[in-house]
């Protein structure tokens, strides 16, 4: 199996983007990838989105996307995995690459939600759980991340103060990214005062509606130095699923679908949670957020609030965690996200963060999931 | 590369299943694949569905479907490209077993469509064209192919008759599939009877709607024997795309994707169109399977009509076609149907095709494509 490289990276801003179409995102963050990576075409295009069918009213996406590239001679996929879109459609790139199946992918993260009303995009977003057994009693994906906040404060008897510290970094680092959706700084009190949407999930504390797209090229590694100096190499990309219903799970406070996932990827990187210099995680929710670190191998199970309190994750502190703003401050569109938080750690590791640059970051992790973890991607990246 | 084997295949009957949900549809069909191959597990679950989001209004349906099946220790990924899916779906599973990804690969491929107004489903299937510039404005899918059918008949001066009797080899070969939706027999004065849908296009030689699941089980040729003696060689698998507008194409009754597919195809596996024994070509309207025929290379461009009149299409013709029905007779469960194909090219190589067994069928091929052909899929097929 061959090493890979990202040598390409390119995103729209993320936020309500009134005068783009979904194709006019997926083309502009295509373009900006392969001019970054000084590049015309590619093998194989892979195209990450979820909502599409439900929002736009579009399906065989991967077609339209190529064609509106003009990629004629080259082929398209597009994978669907809930809010692990994204990941997932980076991760399957990976593999072609890595298996020598083709050489060059261009993987393509795209959501436009704004055009839609909020109740319709709750509702699509619950498409990302069973309708026969859980979406049709009317809970929101709020819903169930307040049922885990709820229970996690109780078991280990955690301060919502300390939760909520997760989204004020969140907004404080998408203030200093040009590309995030809420820049505005926010304290703790603000989140906690912010409406309940859904007891005892408050409205600060969750993400919103948001349009984008983000873009990366891959390579054999062997091939990068052709197109820049200070290329990523992607050490690991590993999934794995866990049950759909939280019911069914015998922890319904561990992602279990990230923790296998990350045991896999440290172990194929040959890095432990300590080398790793920053990280993107999954913060859906605050809750989502600290559960994630956790079943990352970071802290301890129920030590994941102290963790933030500690400032462990600020851009300063032992492990800078969600540094560009994570799906709260830059914004999360669904099916984009995955791809977003790997540009954000290349950004990180070729050290063109800027205010947000972590000094001397060489390793980095982002981990994407579906919904409540039905399935996750971790991803490890080091600079070259 | 690795050589890979088909040793499982399982299927629903093709219909108004009202009793089964879609996850129903989807576990029948793997279990009965499985069991046909003698496994209990794989490495990886493909699933090929295109409407479920709109239809069922239920996305992330790779997580369910394998959680449904119970696979907590493999992964899996849905592949959506409009009717194509099953069979994108089970390109990109033989290419992960070929190129050692993976050993063990499952491919799903599922559709449930008869619960919704047939008005839905016109509406849903029209996601396959570009919303913005094709689909805003009301036609149909079998207007495009009203379309096709008209400009081909008169460019190539040739009879209704002759094109209709696509659809009556359909239907004669269905009548002896037990899993087929449509085993009425019709005569071509039946179809030029029939109800015009789109003029000059007629009920009977456009597809139904339909309910199935279709699964097959992959794997490395050389574990094959372990589990069977009369395992299916997968001698290539090629994708392709075409500009998706029919008004940009070059020649409007030319499917650019099946073409270049067909080509790569033909020189993987290393055989010619003489070779095939057994074809299944994506008939999702007479004029379709007309010009796969002549876009796979079987016979000329404007020669597809008189091909069928002469009755090279028959099951003891030169190239029996459809011979389990084909889309119009089998039916046509959009992301189901490119595994469908598959599974009854399975059964002629293995002599398993019961009433419609062509004798001594060696090497089969299969064409599924995406709305008007966006995207095509063409995968050849050797028994061992």
């Amino acid at each position: 199996m061959r090493r890979v490289a990202i040598i390409g990276v390119g995103c729209t801003s993320v936020g309500e983007i009134w005068d783009k179409s979904l194709k006019d995102l997926a083309v502009e963050a295509s373009l900006k990838a392969l001019d970054d990576a000084g590049i015309e075409n590619v093998d194989r295009v892979y195209i990450g989105n979820a909502l599409s069918p439900i929002l736009q009213y579009q399906t065989n996406l991967a077609s339209i996307i190529i064609d509106s590239l003009g990629f004629n001679n080259s082929s398209s996929i597009l994978v669907e995995a809930a809010d692990a879109s994204g990941g997932l459609a980076f991760h399957e790139a990976f593999k072609a690459v890595r298996s020598g199946l083709i050489d060059y992918a261009l993987v393509v993260g795209v959501e436009k939600m704004s055009d839609s009303k909020p109740s319709e995009v709750a509702s699509a977003l619950m498409s990302f759980e069973d309708q026969d057994y859980v979406a049709f009693t009317g809970v929101t994906q709020a819903g169930l991340h307040a049922l885990l906040l709820r229970i996690y404060m109780e078991k280990f008897n955690v301060k919502h103060e300390d939760i909520a510290l997760f989204a004020v970094n969140a907004h404080k680092n998408a203030s200093k990214n040009p590309y995030a959706q809420f820049k505005n700084i926010i304290r703790v009190e603000d989140v906690l005062k912010s409406p309940l949407i859904a007891d005892p999930l408050r409205l600060l504390e969750y993400v919103g509606i948001s349009d984008g797209a983000a873009a990366v090229v891959l390579c054999p590694l062997e091939e990068a130095e052709k197109f820049r100096s200070n290329f990523v190499e992607i050490l690991a990309s590993a999934t794995a699923v866990d049950k759909l219903f939280l019911t069914e799970r015998d922890d319904i406070l561990t992602f279990n679908s990230t923790r296998i996932a990350a045991e896999k990827a440290f172990k194929e990187a040959k890095v432990s949670p300590k080398d790793i210099d920053v990280v993107e995680v999954h913060d859906s929710s605050t809750i989502a957020g600290i559960i994630s670190l956790e079943d990352l191998g970071f802290c301890g199970k129920g030590e994941g609030a102290s963790f933030v309190s500690q400032g462990k994750i600020d851009l300063n502190g032992e492990l800078p965690t969600n540094t560009m703003g994570g799906l709260k401050g830059r914004g999360h569109p669904i099916g984009a996200t995955g791809v977003y938080q790997i540009i954000e750690v290349v950004w990180q590791l070729r050290g063109e963060a800027g205010k947000n640059q972590v000094d001397g970051a060489k390793i980095g992790l982002t981990q994407n999931i579906a919904g409540l973890g039905s399935s996750a991607v971790v991803n490890i990246l080091r600079v070259v």
